[in-house]
């Protein structure tokens, strides 16, 4: 597997590097961002934090917005970020001006129907192959967490659930928790996995967690003033699922923060941390 | 004057805003970024850090990508980041390709040649008519302290050394040092201030520190991996200049850094604490 190398920063006294390789599952070219902590100089493979991001976004937002690598620096933390979506000349895309399918909007899930099936993988890009990736060539552990925002929030949430075993804890700010039930996830999972709604509930978070064969730390904040709060988002959907079937869940609301990177910057350290125990980086 | 709110958020406890008006000095209208931190609540008016980003920016890139906001709300501290030139139709701009002059590329300075002199008087937007629309609009002191980034590192830097009594503190990430003898900034001044280049002296920080009124608190961080330094910023010739005059000057080589945010954001928390000694909301 051919990597190559797109930029290579000194952050916080470790690397902020990104990269390109060919996607087998996902069938083009992915860049994806990685952030090794300075620790990363001593070759003892350290934890991960996969960072899934949400509509529109790259590899790229997390990276430059969200002020992690401070406190992953301190934690020993390696942060990866893939992209949002297949990418490429190849890929199909959304009609112009709708960016909530298609292109950036992938919705880490894997596509049956046509066109989008032949690219449209990302739930096996983000669980299997890009792990294996990271894990091949970083000083990367399998010790592995997971988080995200938004469309991102509803990946980590379904790719931790579908996946039991795979991550040590999990975590979401303003996720999509209940994409069945709320126009963003209805018309990407009629588009993407067809009009029989009972095959959506497989990548539904709020069906998931009732069904979940593990019990997880998870942590997700919320901000009160997020305009797609009520429309879009439905945490108490999640809350209430997870209370019926026993899955502890702490889910913050915040007066005040909205749906933007300076609502997870404001956060994101407490985010590090809730991941750093379950991975051992801290007392727990 | 008509200030119109574009966005504001809720951040670290803060607002991060952006705000448009008409600007009288420069004849366009201008749009500039505030952090007010969540002391600035209580009214009692803050000192405020004016931020001055480099080649290509606007007034968002800092907001964004440094990462100063949790450290200013720690502090007390409200960061103003104006825009880096004019903008516009009816504002002059440099043929399609450079971005080293015209848009994005205002040097900080007030331009005397045509096309350039109607609208290009960054130098008196930045230090007189932002500062009094600030302590007019906002909870803001006059105590001012001045930063910013490459062509904002000169920027900061010679704001600062023409207008005495204005600044408690200056800083500076990898300035342009000494724009009379680097291709930037001779192209800026050739074309900003013409061909006699006795006149670009007085917009030259390794001029003007040899001819220095007041004695600022002043720091510049470099990286010794930016791939500017030895072309464009020439810090070894302010270094020279500082020495000659006496004007204390401490300037920190770092090895690995290159020249982006990242850097940055690595020592940002280092020069607000340098300016919230100099501003009074820390024990110096």
């Amino acid at each position: 597997m051919d990597l190559e190398k797109l930029s290579d920063s000194l952050c916080f006294g470790g690397r902020q590097q990104r990269w390109r390789h060919r996607s087998a599952t996902l069938g083009c070219e992915m860049s994806f961002s990685v952030y090794l902590p300075p620790q990363a100089e001593a070759g003892a493979p350290l934890p991960v934090l996969y960072w899934l991001s949400g509509l529109t976004c790259t590899d790229e937002n997390f990276v430059q917005k969200a002020g992690a690598q401070r406190t992953a620096a301190q934690l020993g933390l390696i942060l990866v970020c893939p992209d949002t979506s297949p990418r490429g000349a190849e890929v199909a895309r959304a009609p112009d001006g709708e960016w909530d399918l298609g292109l950036s909007a992938g919705f880490y899930l894997n596509a049956s129907e046509a066109p989008w099936a032949s690219h449209y993988r990302m739930h096996d890009y983000v669980a299997d192959e890009l792990p294996s990736l990271i894990e091949a060539h970083f000083p990367a552990s399998d010790r592995r967490a997971i988080s995200g925002h938004s469309m991102g929030g509803h990946g980590a949430l379904v790719t931790a659930l579908r996946r039991p075993g795979r991550y040590r804890s999990v975590s979401a700010f303003a996720p999509i928790c209940h994409p069945c039930d709320c126009p963003w996830g209805q018309k990407a999972f009629r588009h993407y996995l067809g009009d029989d709604e009972s095959r959506w509930q497989a990548w539904d978070a709020s069906v998931l967690i009732g069904q979940a064969q593990e019990r997880l730390p998870l942590l997700i904040d919320q901000g009160e003033a997020d305009a797609f709060l009520a429309s879009q988002l439905r945490p108490e959907a999640l809350v209430a699922a997870a209370s019926a079937a026993g899955y502890p869940l702490t889910l913050r609301r915040h007066p005040g923060y909205d749906h933007s990177y300076f609502f997870i910057a404001s956060l994101i350290d407490e985010h590090l941390h809730h991941h750093a125990k379950a991975l051992g980086r801290l007392a727990s």
